[in-house]
């Protein structure tokens, strides 16, 4: 134990205390981020959502602004996008609802995402911040994965149907969306997403 | 002209040029939210682009809150949804795409609601507001004209994709959608929409 603690140490220079902290302040910048907007959020609230010292985030992040942009990176994991095209095209389509719908009911990723929806619908430089990470994660990926004509637009549609059910459930809060349950939310957007990513598009 | 003029000040117990005044401010209040997001904006800011003094904002809309608040009834017309619908369900999916990608590349409906949207993703009170109004001004008369199951769902299933594009088009700025042609957009979308509109929803 006390060996992996120096390997780890070693490594990454931190102590593992410090990515503790650190993971701490990240997930409670997010919370705070996405409950309340980019400009409400003070440091000191940050800190205090964290169970740290204000100077820690300073310490950790420099400037609120300096905090957002190392957020962005969050919660978009490569492998996600590689899982899920894993078992090929057929099917894709339920399988990114089913992971996307999932998230927006409570997963860490669907909170960080609302969070970043919401700092980067408020602030044109965390929206251009989003779209470098979203195009060159999510977007870019899905598309190679595709085999298809116009990859990109084909991806670009999905990520309209799913932010936007992202920002009517969870931003503005449209009931019939909030009340249904997720399985249902699944079965009618998949065959969208599926149609947007192999059929023919009619262009 | 002149008994135009003092009718209309009769009817509305203003005089002409107030009213101008105050259709120039509520213009620039959403140009500007929109552009820059509720907090970034000042009263002072509005006034400039509105070509008028900042007191005379005041004297309209008191608050930079209740400014918002007020301008949450601007860009939702109740005469919308029933000219859409007037023709029936049939083509009303290609209708609706038709008519609010139109708005998205340079209407000033458009502009109205990604500046309300832009306001609502930072503030929750906004969002309860433009909610209210969303679900009572465009949701519920749509859901009204669908004679179908589950009308208000099909409703807000559409609401979720054109917000979703106006969100992805307008605010994140994904390239394959921003450089799409608005008729190649009116394409894929419209059958989307009419699918979320009149066919069996898997449930």
């Amino acid at each position: 134990m006390a060996n992996d603690a120096l390997r780890r140490q070693r490594r990454t220079g931190r102590r593992p205390g410090e990515n503790r902290s650190r993971d701490a302040i990240a997930a409670a910048a997010l919370r705070q981020f996405g409950a309340r907007g980019f400009d409400a959020v003070t440091i000191r609230a940050i800190a205090q959502d964290a169970g740290v010292d204000p100077a820690l985030v300073l310490h950790f992040f420099g400037t609120k602004q300096s905090l957002f942009e190392g957020l962005v990176q969050f919660p978009i994991e490569p492998w996600v996008v590689e899982k899920l095209l894993a078992p090929g095209v057929e099917g894709l389509g339920e399988r990114l609802a089913r992971f996307v719908i999932g998230q927006l009911r409570g997963g860490e990723v669907g909170e960080a995402m609302v969070g970043l929806l919401r700092t980067a619908a408020a602030h044109p430089r965390a929206a251009e911040l989003l779209r470098e990470r979203y195009v060159r994660d999510l977007l870019e990926p899905l598309a190679a994965g595709l085999k298809a004509d116009r990859p990109e637009l084909r991806a670009s549609l999905c990520s309209s149907q799913l932010l936007g059910l992202a920002v009517a459930e969870r931003i503005i809060g449209l009931p019939p969306l909030v009340e249904a349950e997720p399985d249902v939310l699944v079965k009618i957007y998949g065959p969208t997403l599926q149609r947007y990513l192999t059929e023919t598009l009619p262009i």
